[in-house]
């Protein structure tokens, strides 16, 4: 096994990115349960990311939705996130959320309504200017419910005309992240629907498009760790939108439906030279039912946890396994790390940057959700808005 | 073939109920897109379902979702049906939208949430008393998003006693129509995910507890005629819940997603005896993007062909293959009715009635659309609530 | 935490049975690669099935499967198998590998053809008298491959009037276990698809006839733990055929493909009360690319620290936090156990008993591989005979 | 709608290949179960598909399997296919029946086991020279079954290389076809499991390498035509391996499980101009329990079927109701084609070619299949040999 320094020198290195939108209430097609000390602004979810950072240590990024966290002056709210540690991470777009984008936004069949939709994501552009976010992340609900509904090829036509011109936009320092999703809301056909499409987009749009993978947008079975492996060769791993699921969706707390599977995919990080700095780690969670502040601290760990144990694999027993065809040896090793209970190594990582060992324990302690149940009465709390 | 006029006897038998809830408005956790005319109130959805009987001639019954169709007074709501040529069907319940239910409703492991869900259930029987309603649907969402989250068992233990306490008000003519769900809103475990579990309660309450087939509510590659011939078998099929799906709960048209299941499913009820007054032939759908009225009776035209078409099933000659191995033959038989085109048929049977041959362009001369569109501005329009 | 010590007594009660045609050669459609020192017979299974019990101590109990293990003498095969520490556990029935039963076995359309495979059931009873196995499991290979095929309700009835024939056949210490899947070898209707269909017939049959869970026969998304959970709820659970898959009915090394999914199962079984002798904790799978032995002792490791962590949940505090309705608190409970690093404590509970502390890294040094290889030569290797 | 006249000269231009192997037995692992008049070797399969031919009038061309379709000369080979009006169609390569394949055959660990998987691809190319065939069609059994078995990416490396080695080995008129699929028979990784797996390496490759799109090998829930589409537009669409599933990769008869989906891809085709010789309509199915002949000729009857209703869509109208974002009234205008009885236009176009109107009855009335009964007794019916 890898040595226990080497193990924490890399983990170190990581940091993790929170979304903005996983600090304010979400729900179902069926219900959106309201909780208490949500926050009612961008601003004030940055506070809650904070608390995230301040137990963890490992997430001093924070993803924004526009328009869920549009406000007047971006640059005063780098400023207000850089005062409590954190920098703004990726801008994320959203054309799915007016009455004009029924039919879908860069997609769509009528040229104004395409229009619109680009407008909105060159914003985004002036955003990422404004705040000094390196990452513009497109996912698009575009998609059609109903056979014959809208023609295939000439909405990848539309959406190849409007990726071209965001892409043409960005500066040298920029990316565009390319997101794909098996299905919902569309039902029938998706736009970007799986990796090989968003590779595709991203291979003639230039060397700064990559492509994101959401471990939760994909069809039941999909190996994710072979896609991961596959971008990692071809260069075209922008990053992660991690949480998890058992059915569709679920957008749960990464690692809790399958930790397994997140090791795995971490071992494909780490294998392909992927813990660096081109590739965002980033968390796209709904805590409907569970308090937020925690589930996120609680993510964080998960995928700190699962990266401890990728690095801990032996990867010259594995190598030397793999090319022997020793199969279930190969595995044993991989097997062995996986299995290793890597708490105390993250505790005592922990302790040397002066945090205490178990970050929700802290949290609960340091009275941050007492303090904001009380203060944040009143106002409209923060959500999808759907 | 089976003669068409027997066929048309048969067709002309069939009754569809429509769901009140598809006249409103309707959408995904990411948007809930505004449609123009769309009702503001239960008597405006039954305004629109009398125009889908109107059209189709076998679309008399309106089921109710209770609290979205409260009324002071039910039996002017079924008066208000009745002067339209409808009748009011299944009285659906609703325990899940309220704060309270985050964790569940007759399966919280809070006895004052149970009580109050139970009460609710006890309300709808209330309401069946006065609208004269013989169904009383019941779709728990409940379940839970996390591993250790609550015991599983001993919330089949508080809902088997909710159901007993509910079965045990029930009149003697009324039943209780007990729905599954693979998942939705809960993402790790469903209180009633499966016909088998649904079949297991059922079975403990008595002869007037029945499962109800949602056909978008199973595990992808289901077979659901196969459910649909158990159930029969058992005298447990109360009804269905008809509409299609891709991925999930998609909740799309019946029939729009895959015409030949729709098909077999019929064939089923038809070979099983299902095409009496047992089984209530339920659409329970979201028309998300698509105008609503005509997109009801596209689905309730659908479910007409897929019925007419069982119908022509050669059950001699499909009897005769089978018996004798002949495995082509057989399917040849079957595939046979599904192939012929029957809509000429039902223009015949509908010229008969004094109806339109085609429904879908009756509905649309007949000037309705413009009407509500002018006549329904202002007021809150009707939608999930979500 | 449940005392180690608590945990040890439990783990030492638990009992394993391997399957005789595991250690045989087993592929897929499209090649069965054969390996060196494959049994030839039964005795030699026996043989085999030895080893894992010396090195894990745990796996005493072999199942048997007919015709593939059929000898002249029963009771002769029992006493090899308890000279070498063991005893014959299920006898598993084959009816889908003759000529006759290309369209079904106990369904068949063809009286005939029902008759042949309802004696080839008898016989298996027979052989229980005479090697004193408690269990007849039942797994029907029967169904359809194209709509229309045959009757899926006449099906049923035939299904029905076969079990009910074996069932009066059995002795009064006898169980059937009749065991349900998803598909394959049929691919449009199975005759027992799931645990409901399986569970209504073994209810009707009465108190001995009870369900078993292949944990490789669900839909995709399908939670098995709540299955689980279900059936001992209504005392109907009679054993696991454990594997694991990561698509179909993989019939991989069990918690190779989802430990934590093995963990939740193993959980509900602690919970339920279902770790006695009333439920069979089988194994069912196929090595077809690794070598057997190890690949079986690894299995049987697998489970047996999926119990060890369920073991190890805190019962009480789970409960406590689940009656709270406190979502995190609740799995962070169960998450504690399924991380910790049970090796160690397996280890010890080994050294107890005189074992060694890693079985797979004893076996190697056994020499057993190396005297098969070499004694095994010639002769007509083991396998399933497609 | 598109005039009958059009719609047929369409149809007589499809030229729909039919798979050596279809003619011989095949199962599942549970058992191959054979039947009478089986082809003993590859003359007598081209015998067979000279019936298909002969009653469809769309089926000229058969492909071949290596090596079950050795023979000692293929140009004898290609005359006897000829004399009966058929050529010779793409050559499948094999390289996953051997023992030393175990571990894969281009990706295995060890490069010798590579080096022999590539002298039979070469061989393959070889006999493509020889029979005048086009197509050389690439299927990898690759994969592992196990986390851990084997390096992701190295295997993706040695793929490269070797597709890179046969590329180079192509004539100028020759292709080749990458073939993909979702899992079977390795059961954790498969070294080209997507489209966009094989799109990547047929990009690097270069012009005359092609994706082919079998509609058994992908993900529950997976939109083939969308898939199609893209593929279309790439210019990377070669061609179908046509079958049909419910659950895995069943190879059922292609358009038995959903004959509105083969529509939909048949749709695609036609839209996207994929009815021209560049797109070859292959069939890849299996007949475990049904005579084979007729099951091909039904197979062949089911594509031209679901091409005459998608060369029926009324595409002027399609467009205009897409364009003008009308969902239903596009919905309907491919629901119209669909619902479209086209079997008595294709019974006038077989009686203006000379044909019988129904090609199953007139197979049956041939008398081929009491010949083959008769006079194919002993010997070795062909199969798959696994």
């Amino acid at each position: 096994m890898t040595a226990p320094s080497a193990v924490k020198a890399a983990l170190s290195s990581q940091s993790i990115e929170t979304p903005s939108w996983a600090y304010g209430n979400s729900g179902t097609r069926f219900k959106v349960f309201a909780q208490e000390g949500v926050p009612r602004d961008p601003w004030e979810k940055i506070d809650d990311a904070a608390q995230v950072q301040r137990h963890t240590g490992v997430a001093p990024v924070v993803a924004l939705h526009i328009p869920w966290d549009k406000v007047d002056d971006y640059a005063a709210l780098a400023r207000h996130a850089e005062e409590r540690g954190l920098r703004l991470g990726a801008i994320n777009a959203n054309v799915f959320q007016e009455d004009e984008y029924r039919l879908g936004s860069v997609c769509h069949p009528d040229a104004a309504v395409r229009r619109k939709a680009l407008d909105h994501l060159f914003e985004c552009v002036d955003i990422m200017d404004a705040t000094g976010s390196r990452d513009l992340k497109l996912w698009f609900a575009d998609g059609t419910n109903y056979p014959g509904q809208d023609d295939i090829r000439a909405r990848q036509d539309r959406l190849a005309e409007a990726l071209a011109a965001v892409y043409e936009r960005l500066g040298e320092e920029q990316r565009l992240l390319l997101e794909y999703k098996f299905f919902e809301p569309a039902f029938y056909t998706t736009d970007v629907p799986d990796w090989g499409t968003a590779y595709a987009h991203c291979l003639k749009l230039g060397d700064r498009a990559e492509v994101v993978v959401d471990t939760g947008h994909h069809a039941p079975g999909t190996n994710i760790e072979f896609i991961v492996a596959l971008l990692l060769r071809e260069g075209k791993l922008g990053g992660f939108d991690f949480n998890s699921r058992f059915y569709a969706d679920d957008d749960l707390m990464v690692g809790a439906a399958d930790p397994f599977q997140l090791f795995r995919i971490m071992c494909e990080v780490v294998g392909g030279g992927g813990l660096g700095p081109g590739v965002a780690f980033m968390l796209d969670q709904c805590h409907n039912i569970e308090p937020k502040i925690p589930a996120i601290i609680r993510s964080v760990m998960n995928v700190q946890e699962a990266t401890a144990k990728a690095l801990l694999v032996d990867r010259e027993a594995l190598g030397a396994a793999q090319s022997a065809g020793d199969v279930l040896g190969a595995n044993a090793v991989l097997m062995d790390a996986f299995n290793t209970d890597v708490r105390p190594l993250l505790a005592e990582l922990r302790a040397e940057s002066g945090l205490a060992p178990d970050p929700v324990a802290a949290y609960h302690r340091s009275g941050w959700a007492e303090q904001i149940t009380e203060n944040r009465k009143g106002g409209q709390q923060a959500g999808w808005g759907a």
